[in-house]
């Protein structure tokens, strides 16, 4: 178990972090990852806080096929161009065994046509809708799927880009382009209070300029972190898609005073990547730090004992404490492999990120006191164990709340406002973190931007206005450039 | 809205009741569904069910790729043999533009091993089980995930038979036989218990014979459910997988005595047949009816006001019940739509399954009163408002109940245990029910089923003990034998 240093090659610490900590491994398909338990538990707890935040604002959840006919994806032209290219193409419909005994295509299965796997649901959602859709009674639509897509990737990262990923893709439909507008900026601020709140990671929030905009979008928003490498990454968007793919696919209703109208839509996603920020943001050289919102398991209990005659108090010490901090709906369990040593536990559990992890031996249970290390600082202390629970349950709230804290000072202190362009490029081109400026520039000025591998990774208005950075013109919004996954 | 009689037209009847509780539809893909919300409510209830006790259990979540090397589904004969005919495949990985503008495939974009979209996945699991499993100590692996899988159908049927299908499959290493052989039995209980407990749908559990046990199993476990039209459903199957795939996947372990040992292993899985299940078990001519604890929605209040001077009353008096209702976790909400008449919100009510119906107007609000409808049976009786939240809880408990005895008391009155083989064969052939005959025939014996579509479901035990209806023999388990889905 060797973790490459952050300092040394941040890149090869984050595979190391996934590795060691096991949450997703390559599999042998190209660019396509298995989630390994350690990594689901995760996502399975990052998926309930969101679902659980979509149904309180009225969405429910749906399924929708994986495959999509070829002459679906080619309707709206901007999505074509964007998604139709890099995807996987299912033609064939049956294996036959060849003569030499070996497994091929049968060639007498060929589909008329050609299947895409669903890169992202948007065509095939959408035919759906033109027949649930009639009046303005069956609207808002309001409908989520959890599901796996597919873009074929070249050059992938565990969990960052990957050829099959994991999301959650949000697919509305409205009387009016206003509701549309209400419902794109609800999920942006249910995807900003999930990153922040659960994920312990500060966001931007903000709408995408033109040139990073969802394609088929009318206008896209997203939230943007601050990576330990001082990178952005783009955490979920949310998207106003006009009346796009509606006009597409004919999805019309009556409404109130008669008229046939066109519907107004969004859809929204995120993403196993959230997996990749949440690595990103909070862990360190010892391996993965869990915010205690996330974590299934948020205390490790490991008794200590070396005579056989120490085994039975403390085993039933250990269980006790247990017995009370279940009793408080703490995440806990004991560790009672004997054939590892409780140096070699306390590796582990550094490393799989447990937030806190408690030791115990004859000596605490003499004393009926426990010793309480936390994951995020590393400290310890001894308390008694009649203290525990109550001391427990802040300790958690206490973790959340200032991993949160020192990734926000991290991202603020790393987020630098200048006043001209050229400063801007500087700050970004020397890694030293994300520049702030107000803008009204042009597309033209913002692609300047790709000679240093960079972007602007959101538009933010905090009420102030000011000179943008390229045409001198006043500005009420500021942009956030920086150097993304 | 009208839905055909089951005694009319019972397969016409099903997908009546499909499409008018608005549970699922066909796609523009052949084969394919969307699943609706209604639909998809049920499934996730269903879902959360299963996944408690399977985590309870000691189970963990993971996720494998979609796609499945073509030389990996080659490497277990029965199991290609089975599944790698019909299936979908991956040749190609980008389109592009004609010539003519149109989209085509890029044939420079072939890729060089064509990719299988999973019809189950032994395979790919193994495949990384072999990087995964060393020593004794990294056993039991018990790990399920939830997926889509694609198995190319020929003729479909909305949840009973689809091209691509939502489930779970749990794949599981162990060190002895006998562990398997353990897990395999722990999970056909869990089945049984999922389907008797919350489906409300009694079933037999029992063996497989060998011409109906899974593809590259050792042997395999089944539940079996009895539907209105008297055929059978097989709900859940859980295989023995001996040590087939870990040989063929070379997956070895350290035992404790230092020997290099192939694991032993189990697979066993449910799917979104369970919602065809569900509807073909209790429905009615007036629509799905579905039993409490699946229910999202598990009671209706229904307000009724003919002026306005009556709406405020009657709003607040459901409200008021409504909270009553929460406070005691009844899932429970107020259809106040204005431009829908009550008898329609009834209709549709019953339509949906809705357990509970609860109607109020002026006359209510001032006797205190409220109308109570159960779905079930279509009854009415008027309580008193603080009589309510103690009857709707118990009202549901007795919903769920009855619904399992009214199926289970079908069940058993359609089930003939008789004395010969011509007796059963007669049971079947005239749609009487199942068929129950001591038996220890061969599979010569049984495949003279196949003459009036029917087979043997399972092979139960009851401790009983009888001649064999083929050989004469001394026989210590009964066939049940019927037509199915």
């Amino acid at each position: 178990m060797a973790i490459t240093k952050r300092s040394e090659d941040y890149s090869q610490w984050y595979l190391d972090i996934i590795k060691e900590a096991k949450l997703a491994d390559y599999s042998p398909v190209k660019g396509c990852m298995v989630i390994r338990p350690n990594g689901f538990a995760i996502w399975e707890r990052m998926q309930r806080a969101l679902d659980d935040m979509f149904k309180e604002t009225g969405h429910v959840n749906a399924y929708f096929p994986l495959f999509i006919p070829k002459s679906y994806l080619s309707k709206e032209a901007e999505h074509v161009e964007h998604f139709a290219k890099e995807c996987a193409i299912v033609t064939h419909y049956r294996l036959k065994t060849a003569e030499d005994g070996s497994l091929v295509v049968d060639e007498d299965a060929k589909l008329e046509e050609e299947l895409i796997i669903r890169p992202t649901s948007e065509t095939i959602i959408w035919s759906a809708y033109k027949n649930w859709i009639q009046s303005y009674r069956d609207l808002p639509v309001l409908i989520n799927q959890w599901a796996n897509v597919v873009r074929w990737e070249m050059r992938t990262r565990l969990f960052l880009r990957t050829t099959e990923f994991l999301w959650q893709e949000g697919h509305t439909a409205h009387r009016t382009y206003d509701e549309a507008e209400e419902e794109a900026l609800r999920i942006l601020g249910i995807y900003k209070t999930f990153a922040e709140d659960f994920m312990a990671v500060p966001v931007y929030s903000g709408m995408k300029t033109e040139t990073e905009k969802f394609a088929g979008a009318d206008h896209t928003y997203a939230i943007e972190a601050m990576m330990q490498d001082k990178k952005a990454l783009q955490a979920g968007t949310s998207h106003h898609l006009g009346q796009n793919f509606a006009k597409v696919f004919d999805v019309k209703f009556q409404d109130e005073d008669g008229e046939q109208k066109y519907v107004w839509a969004t859809s929204w996603g995120a993403s196993t990547r959230l997996m990749g920020a949440l690595i990103m943001v909070h862990s360190d050289d010892q391996g993965l730090i869990v915010p205690p919102k996330l974590a299934t398991k948020q205390v490790n209990i490991v008794p200590i004992w070396r005579k056989d005659d120490e085994r039975a108090s403390v085993m039933e010490y250990a269980s006790r404490l247990k017995s009370a901090l279940r009793e408080r709906a703490v995440g806990v369990y004991v560790d009672d492999r004997e054939d590892r040593s409780p140096g070699w536990k306390f590796n582990e559990s550094e490393l799989n990120g447990i937030p806190v992890r408690l030791e115990l031996g004859p000596k605490e249970v003499a004393s009926n006191a426990v010793v309480v290390c936390r994951r995020d600082t590393r400290t310890k202390e001894t308390l008694s164990s009649n203290d525990l629970p109550e001391r427990v349950t802040t300790l958690l709230d206490d973790i959340q709340r200032s991993l949160f804290e020192r990734a926000r000072d991290f991202r603020d202190s790393n987020t630098f406002d200048v006043q001209t362009y050229d400063e801007a490029i500087e700050v970004v081109k020397t890694n030293a973190g994300f520049a702030r400026v107000f803008w009204s520039g042009t597309t033209e000025d913002e692609l300047k931007l790709k000679d240093i591998q960079a972007s602007i990774r959101c538009l933010v208005s905090d009420g102030e206005s000011g000179t943008c950075v390229v045409s001198g013109k006043k500005a009420t919004q500021k942009a956030i450039i920086a150097k993304s996954y």
